[in-house]
């Protein structure tokens, strides 16, 4: 009889309920599993926890959240695959302390039903001058501003991959036309268009609606800088769904109070929070939603395991893993 | 040679732009009109004009929006139908000055294509917690909250007209249960089921949502109580696309406050727009918007034009008016 292939979960006592991995997820994963997969014994162990480390040197494979690399970088020869159950894993760059042997997927995609309802609506409350109307309210005015049916309207959307293959779904079910945005330009299916990013910096005064969603890399750092904004048709909206470090904050911030981009809504910002006497709070015809866009909470943990477990059965086959982070270009 | 029909378009210097007829309009509309229809002649008269009783009294048909009764109250024998350029007629009631052989129809159904949109943005916005995020930013909060896929959610909807028809086509394509409610129930194509006023008192605790999309009668007046709100489910969302005499401001601004409605989205106030004073500015978790839901500046008037000649042609014809006001239920 073989030892059963151990499998880490890491857990932080810090984190929301809905980002927790339980043993009951694990079983119901297990139970909806059609793969052929070896007997796995799972250890749960907290992050900053006495056992971890030791428990990680026996580990196949480690499943877990934002955890600091520096916990993660005394791993054992065992350790194959580390699974992320987020779509982001800027906070583990560089990725100097991976070994080619070890493969890092995130749970891209696992985002993807959710986000498609979220990003019809912010595309509807752009549309509508919802942020318009919002701020006005907080002055106790009663300001009209139309609109007309929104198909036919244009997006440029940073990014294809899971998240901007679900806002363009979004898109496309409104009638908008959408022009993706990739390090390498290549057509992308649920893109009417996919261009490069200096292409982008020509066309992004045609866009009704610009739309970030893509990794937070030294490459895409403030990419959506006071030039990019003072290029985008006035009146326009704007809405990042991927990290607060893709904007110049203050440089958007001086976009909406000068009126030339019409309206913008952030589900991140940076740092998140905002401290309380961050200028974004008030900042006129801007709507910040508190980082939840993307987050389903009966759903993000039953996706996150059915990728790993598909993952886990694709590393014992020697197969290619899904979204295996590329060191070289960073997500 | 017969005298051509006399067409009075009663015009408002006030009135916004988007809802003036003006003579391309009435052109565009004669081209597209595939109607048998006698030679017409459109005089185009300020409401509050010295000409206006006058022309008023040569006319077979009149056009306007929001005109006060008292004006049109001297009509001349000629006149046979007033058609309203909007959906409310609440300013003409009570109709004891409306002769029996004039029709009085209005534009319902105009509205359709754009509410629609509206509608699924506002069923989205209340299900992600959206007035709670606009509300937490005011208060320089971060207050995370989550929401799953809206499908399967519960809408009652007041009203199964035009308005009412069209939010329970954004609800179904979002896979939002619909209940209508209606004087006397009856199925209505659209909605999963019709019931009546005294049952729907008795549901509304079962819903998600709560829309309002019935006309305002000395009925419907503050048909949303206290006793009403108290009977929604705690966290329920509400949206009122009506008129804003339908609800008891005071008791809506109450359950917000004590948190038992979760969020409130309205497109009408009581008056509008409410007195720069007026609680409803900042009561938590509620967004006004501002009377802007269901007008398109494309199309409103070509929509109302084509709804008054079909409206002529059935009127010459003896046959039934589209929208005609009953005066006994006074919509």
């Amino acid at each position: 009889m073989t030892a059963p292939l151990r499998i880490l979960v890491a857990t932080n006592p810090a984190q929301l309920a809905i980002f927790r991995i339980e043993q009951h997820h694990i079983d119901a994963a297990m139970a909806r599993c059609t793969l052929a997969l070896p007997a796995l014994a799972f250890d749960f162990c907290a992050i900053d926890g006495p056992d971890f480390i030791e428990t990680l040197g026996r580990a196949y494979a480690l499943l877990g959240f934002r955890f600091p690399a520096d916990r993660i970088r005394p791993h054992g020869q065992a350790l194959k695959l580390i699974q992320l159950s987020a779509a982001g894993m800027e906070h583990l760059l560089p990725l100097d302390w991976l070994p080619k042997q070890v493969a890092l997927a995130t749970a891209s995609g696992v985002h993807g039903p959710k986000l498609r309802e979220w990003a019809g609506m912010v595309f509807m409350m752009l549309h509508t001058h919802m942020p318009h109307f919002i701020t006005a309210q907080r002055a106790h005015e009663w300001s009209k501003a139309f609109s007309s049916p929104i198909a036919g309207r244009r997006a440029l959307i940073y990014g294809t991959g899971g998240l901007g293959t679900a806002i363009a779904g979004a898109a496309h079910r409104l009638g908008i036309v959408t022009t993706g945005v990739r390090r390498t330009p290549a057509p992308v299916r649920g893109f009417d268009s996919v261009i490069g990013v200096d292409a982008a910096r020509d066309v992004i005064g045609e866009a009704d609606f610009v739309v970030l969603a893509t990794p937070l890399t030294p490459a895409t750092r403030h990419m959506m800088n006071a030039d990019m904004f003072a290029r985008m048709r006035k009146g326009a909206g704007f809405a990042n769904f991927g990290r607060g470090g893709l904007v110049d904050q203050d440089a958007m911030i001086a976009a909406l109070t000068a009126r030339h981009v019409g309206g913008a809504i952030i589900d991140v910002t940076d740092p998140e929070p905002p401290p309380a006497e961050s200028p974004l709070w008030d900042t006129p015809n801007l709507v910040i939603t508190p980082h939840v866009s993307c987050d389903d909470p009966d759903a993000y943990i039953p996706r996150t395991l059915d990728i790993f477990l598909d993952n886990l059965a694709r590393s014992l086959a020697g197969r290619t893993i899904r979204n295996r982070v590329v060191p070289s270009r960073a997500y």
